[in-house]
């Protein structure tokens, strides 16, 4: 049933991955000449439970699809096979492209509920079309940055490592969380495919496999320090660990001769705090003092934060299936939705899901020491007290900017951290962000209720 | 920093989407010459909360990678820029391809703890790199059919279709979540490429920008059944869900002159139950009784169950972030472990993670009824009660069997379920299913134990 749309198409940029009705929507708009110029605001809802504030990630990707969304013409010849779609409109398909203006906050700029991290500006088709992929986009990323910040904040003296590409949901959440969690402060990750995508460091250490596959654990650790032994890191739970530890040391001054030095031991399993401090014992003992430890094994924010409350003398930590799949909170209330259409502004009001009309801009004031104090959400045109941060990425279908260096995204987000209240730093809810409608807002809103009426 | 490799490479088949320490591994491997056969087994350890089984899937996707991973020339000269690898190595791994032997269970298969999804038999590198990417593509598919099949068997008798793209995490997401609900027995998806992928059914209807660009709703419906008259989908809670029924109402007497009929209304806000009831009772009054209600928002199983226990008249489902995300269970606890290396088994004893060893095998018992009594955790060669579910799928690197429609693959879990005890099959904990370790296996551990000392 492989039909020829799939053996031509880049998964990741074709705008057939969507959800029909935006095909069928078209339609409806090509119908009916429906074209003029329509705003689209991304944004979050509600935090998910505990957490206090969102990260903004994914623009460099979104960015990437409305560069480069187009039909293939097999895709076309896909849809004619629905006899859904008359020939006309598949045609004029075929020529859509997106050029229209993208207004967005930069990554790492740190958010709150209601608040656009990006508004799509361009005619009602194409603004329509890239909905689903956007969402997609922009959600993801923004979910694992902020539940990474978590895992940076309960930990910012570590080396943090992302280990959870194989249960990640996929090939690209894999990739994606690499970046996004990089961009919220971790040290790198292990998916190498991260480092030639986004020049991020790639670390690896070893796994269960390679020692069982020796008949001793010694000749394991020593057959794999001769073959890697630079940032060497020997993993010493797979059959007892503080006997592995012991190996480690046994083994240490035959490699000390080789001119090999032992990184860092890895734990991967039982009661972390209660054999990290056994293992840091035997190793200061034997003369390893300069021997990292290492920890992995179901950890999250929370699991960080009891580490180092315990005083376990842990260096650092691989974060893995939590941090990829954001296990505690694996979605955020996101929409995408219409707030003007041909010069008029539009609101949906369904039941807990009204949304606010207009061209909208979020304004931030700050406090004499920096500190964020208050955001007022307003319209563009209409000043507020504060910074807007909201600003031009895109025009007619073309970035205005080169792409911003991950690092200078990571610098960003270290700012804003520093601005950030200190009891919204906390993995603990703390009191809500005031986030203040804008009188000029509300009375838009009003004025959209009375026409819809 | 957008290195060569991204530029070349197909994300879903490079071996450079792995962790580093696959890589560091190999490399040992490689300096000692390690390249025996080797066996490693894909199994689940535990269930989350509230699971009563599994249904395998993703097979079709492992297949294809172990078929086409290979290192692209352009992949190799940035593992050379690592300066971490030497020249002879990474010209082994340019040449490197899966040769090994693969036995699995059909997807669809129901399946429990500790029993393995996938055996690979492969020189120990080979089966060694395709580890991550391995456990990838099948916990990913495995977790949602193992989240969907909760929806089929909550709402039986009702249409329940996939709408999770969107909050999906990634490209790749959306599409195998579209894959692997379908399998388990949805009807299909609002994804639109997971139509020319894999031959699903792709549904659409519309979205509340639709209605918000009109000015006024009945114009909005109005031109949409002119346009898409087929199937015909209108949805009713943009502004006010009984008033958009009321004009629903309104509408389908000049629709019905024109020969369009309107097959359903979508609701997807609120409190859908009663909502339901009054649009079910504002349709029927309007000589609508053949109208369809369809609902979505939030949806999941226990949703579903609810909805149908307090007697909401709703015909379909539309089941998304939950669905997609699988959200009250994000991700499965499994693993991809050796299992034997050069004729020895072997096993890992680290706390709460121990593995058995061998070329193991699952048998399962029926009992007079057909229905599914005991399985036994065993060994390949060692014949134990019952029927063995693992078969060998391929061998050399090359499938041994065409791709199985996935039609047959839906039919093979419509019977798996007939076969399921039925405290099994509610969505509420049953009583553990009895696995048992066959003493053949136990005995192989215990010398697996006393070897590794």
């Amino acid at each position: 049933m492989k039909g020829p749309a799939v053996a031509s198409a880049d998964v990741t940029s074709t705008p057939l991955l969507t959800d029909l009705y935006q095909l069928t929507m078209l339609h409806g708009y090509y119908a009916s000449g429906m074209e003029e110029i329509a705003v689209f605001d991304f944004f979050v809802r509600d935090l998910p439970p505990g957490r206090n504030f969102l990260v903004a990630a994914g623009l460099e990707q979104a960015l990437d699809f409305l560069e480069r969304a187009r039909f293939a013409p097999a895709e076309i010849e896909w849809l004619r096979t629905l006899n859904r779609f008359p020939d006309d409109f598949l045609d004029h398909l075929a020529g859509l492209r997106f050029r229209g203006a993208v207004h967005a906050v930069p990554e790492g700029t740190i958010l709150f509920p209601n608040e656009p991290l990006l508004r799509v500006t361009a005619p009602l088709p194409q603004a329509q079309l890239v909905e689903t992929r956007l969402i997609n986009l922009l959600h993801f990323q923004t979910l694992i940055a902020s539940k990474a910040v978590r895992c940076v904040l309960a930990a910012p003296d570590r080396l943090l490592v992302d280990f959870g590409l194989r249960r990640a949901h996929g090939a690209e959440a894999g990739l994606l969380a690499a970046r996004a969690s990089y961009l919220a402060g971790f040290a790198g990750t292990s998916t190498v495919l991260a480092g030639p995508a986004f020049g991020i460091p790639v670390y690896g250490t070893m796994a269960h496999s390679f020692v069982q596959a020796h008949d001793s654990e010694i000749q394991a650790f020593e057959d794999f320090a001769r073959a890697q032994p630079e940032g060497l890191v020997l993993l010493i739970d797979t059959y007892d660990t503080e006997r592995g530890a012991r190996r480690v040391v046994e083994l240490a001054p035959r490699l000390a001769r080789a001119g090999i030095r032992i990184r860092a031991v890895r734990l991967d399993s039982g009661d972390l705090a209660r054999h990290a401090r056994r293992v840091r014992a035997i190793l200061d003992e034997g003369g390893l003092a300069e021997t990292r430890i290492f920890c992995s094994g179901n950890l999250d924010e929370y699991a960080l934060r009891a580490l180092l409350a315990a005083g376990a003398p842990i260096d650092g930590f691989g974060v893995g299936t939590r941090l990829d799949t954001a296990s505690d909170a694996p979605y955020l209330d996101c929409a995408y939705k219409l707030a003007e259409y041909a010069g008029i502004p539009r609101r949906k009001r369904s039941e807990h899901k009204a949304t606010w009309p207009g061209r909208k801009q979020v304004y931030r004031e700050y406090d004499d020491r920096g500190r964020m104090r208050r955001d007022h959400l307003g319209l563009d045109e209409v000043a507020a007290p504060g910074r807007p941060l909201l600003e031009p990425v895109m025009e007619g279908g073309r970035r205005l900017f080169a792409r911003r260096p991950l690092a200078a995204l990571r610098q960003h987000l270290v700012e804003e951290l520093a601005r950030l209240p200190e009891p919204l730093r906390a993995l603990d809810p703390g009191p809500p962000y005031p986030v203040e409608i804008h009188p000029a807002l509300a009375k838009l809103a009003a004025e959209a209720d009375a026409r819809a009426g």
